[in-house]
């Protein structure tokens, strides 16, 4: 965990108020849970590894000590994602909530991993959800708003990698797997980027089907090479109209909704790693970043599966965290924001001046005038300040701007 | 703990949207610290129950279940303010920061509270302090700018009640307690409100100091009536010409800081419940609302307490839920947001026609068009939508403002 400096809050609060208001033009809503949640329900969701990842709250006032168990003694928890309070808020108030609901959520989550470079247990996520829509529109309004959020944070020249859990389904159940090992295929087919054909063919080995395995193997280089449409339709061993259909529907529909030229790339070797998925797939990639920027899906299943409230559901969640990263540097409020340099020798004119210039810029900060003007100065554009003015013997200097090297 | 609503975020974004530049504008800097802090350093500090009300964090794999103590299972906690977080940041990162060092701080805090109506054991806080000032300078623009993001707030109509410790400590010693008995006559007095002057009297006396008790006890009822500096120069049996001289200097800064008038009462009766005050205090008062709407004032020694830098601080915090309650009504997004309703027949026509919308209103939600069209648009009200659209037969109709009772 860590904690925010000024001009990193300005940054992060600037990337932010780019990302929201496209997002609130496409007619989501910000909704925010609490941080804490019943602790069942968080070990309840599909996900693995999450048990240890969850930080678990003890109960208050518990009188004898030890309880019996480790589950006695906590009964809350840390969200580790804003997925898990979208089911319990969706299912609590979804009376109240317009039909599709189109949510925005933006705070933070926790995650008690091993600490390692660039990896935070408090981060940012920023996820948008369309609820209650099992059309493909839902799928076209979060990537052109995605798109279109992206671009207006500053981001250019990304593509968004688009394909269909189903088209992987029919895949392995081409190859002869079957339905107890799909998920196992799929984790198989998502390493492919790091392991190569050779790799994905060695893990499909071990599943116990030698035939199929090696089908599925002999296909997995001519995916590598098959990217849009027209090639998967002569590539693909099966194909599902429905399916297809939707992928060309999406691709249309993201640049007509976005007024913008999006580079959409299908590509059967798209998998991501979640096991919640039901159909479209899609991440975002960036050539100055290693991972994928923003990535999401439609995951019908799963709201049901937590709350019991059985709605259709896609979503897509930008990588806040890694956004900044790339972005800090273009990132500043808006605005100047000037220094009031003081001999402290009137207090009450450096208040009326302060005063006056409060009117005129974003941000005005009063300060003794040092010894050093170098040092100082040197400072205050690393915390963020852009100009400054000196009221020396009650008369204001003019404006000067705070140079890179001051 | 609760969710927010769509209706509920947007307003609560208005309300920060309104005081958070205003901060700014006085030179304030946000910061941001992790919701989790090391348990011990929450414990440590003063506070009395607070104990009681930290939500604490079980270490992660405890491999021998169970700990020997509730102590030896939790490492953490979540911070029941962000005056513990301030004094960490600061001790940590003070080499960056300027001086003196004005922070915002703007987040959730959590206190494991009995439930009752209107209270929450998550909710925000809304500080702002400056760190490394000894002069009263501090408390000028922690006031001038709290009084002036309260009124851009839409507060008005707010007065200050501002009182000094290093008096009520004076009266303490005129009276003939001795140190260790002053925090107890600290909060007998501080009961004023509640119990008035006769149970102050009966508090007093139960202190094992009969003739101090008395002695002061007599001259509550005269505190009561005294407002005002002269009126204390004759009313008080001890005065200290720094502090009232800080106090005027207060009155007159704020007003000339602030460019307006500001409705400041010095009032002798004022103690605030915290233990750790060590100069001027303050509240916000509000003829609409109960308690006070936002508090603070000089607290010279506790960062040191808590972080072992010596560092003189100043502190004002706003009742952000409190401020929302009253204002709810008055806070909407700006602009409006508006709804296509369609039939649905021609999607291509949908997405073009909405992303022509989005270039003109800052929410464009697209929905089709139900058959009880009053309790669609009254749904649509109730979520922050002001205005709609019709689309059929691909014809766009002109704009309706969604009605009160539509």
């Amino acid at each position: 965990m860590r904690d925010l400096l000024p001009v990193e809050v300005l940054q992060r609060r600037h990337l932010l108020e780019r990302i929201l208001p496209v997002y609130e033009k496409y007619g989501y809503q910000q909704i925010e849970t609490p941080a804490l949640e019943e602790l069942d329900r968080l070990m309840g969701s599909e996900g693995g590894d999450n048990d240890k990842l969850i930080y678990k709250v003890m109960k208050r006032g518990i009188s004898d000590w030890p309880p019996a168990s480790e589950s006695d003694a906590a009964d809350l928890g840390l969200r580790y994602d804003l997925t898990v309070p979208l089911a319990r808020f969706y299912a609590t108030h979804s009376n109240e909530l317009l039909v599709p609901f189109r949510a925005i959520q933006v705070g933070p989550v926790w995650r008690a991993e091993r600490p390692q470079k660039g990896r935070y247990r408090q981060f940012m996520q920023c996820d948008i959800d369309v609820l209650g829509e099992t059309s493909a529109d839902a799928e076209i309004e979060l990537l052109a708003g995605g798109a279109e959020a992206l671009t207006a944070a500053g981001l250019s020249e990304f593509t968004i990698r688009l394909n269909d859990r189903r088209l992987l389904r029919a895949i392995a159940a081409w190859a002869g797997f079957d339905n107890e090992q799909e998920a196992c295929v799929l984790i198989a087919l998502d390493k492919l980027d790091k392991v190569g054909a050779a790799g994905v063919a060695d893990e499909l080995s071990q599943l116990g089907n030698e035939k199929a395995a090696s089908k599925l193997a002999d296909l997995v280089p001519m995916l590598e090479e098959t990217r849009g449409l027209d090639a998967m339709l002569s590539a693909l061993p099966v194909t599902d109209d429905q399916v297809l259909g939707d992928l060309e529907f999406i691709v249309k529909g993201v640049t007509v909704s976005s007024h913008m030229e999006v580079d959409i790339e299908i590509d059967p070797t798209l998998v991501r790693g979640q096991g919640y998925y039901t159909g479209a797939i899609f991440e975002v990639e960036h050539a100055s970043s290693g991972g994928s920027l923003a990535g999401g899906g439609r995951y019908d299943n799963m709201i049901k599966k937590l709350s019991g409230v059985d709605v259709p559901a896609t979503g897509f969640s930008i990588g806040f965290e890694r956004i900044w990263d790339l972005l800090s540097g273009t990132l500043s409020g808006d605005g100047e924001r000037v220094v009031l340099l003081h001999d402290a020798t009137d207090t009450a004119t450096v208040q009326r001046t302060s005063a006056d210039l409060r009117n005129r810029y974003v941000a005005v900060r009063t300060e003794r005038a040092g010894r050093n003007r170098s040092a100082q100065l040197t400072r205050l554009k690393n915390n963020g300040f852009t100009h400054w003015f000196e009221l020396t013997n009650s008369e204001l200097s003019d404006i000067n701007v705070i140079e890179e090297n001051e």
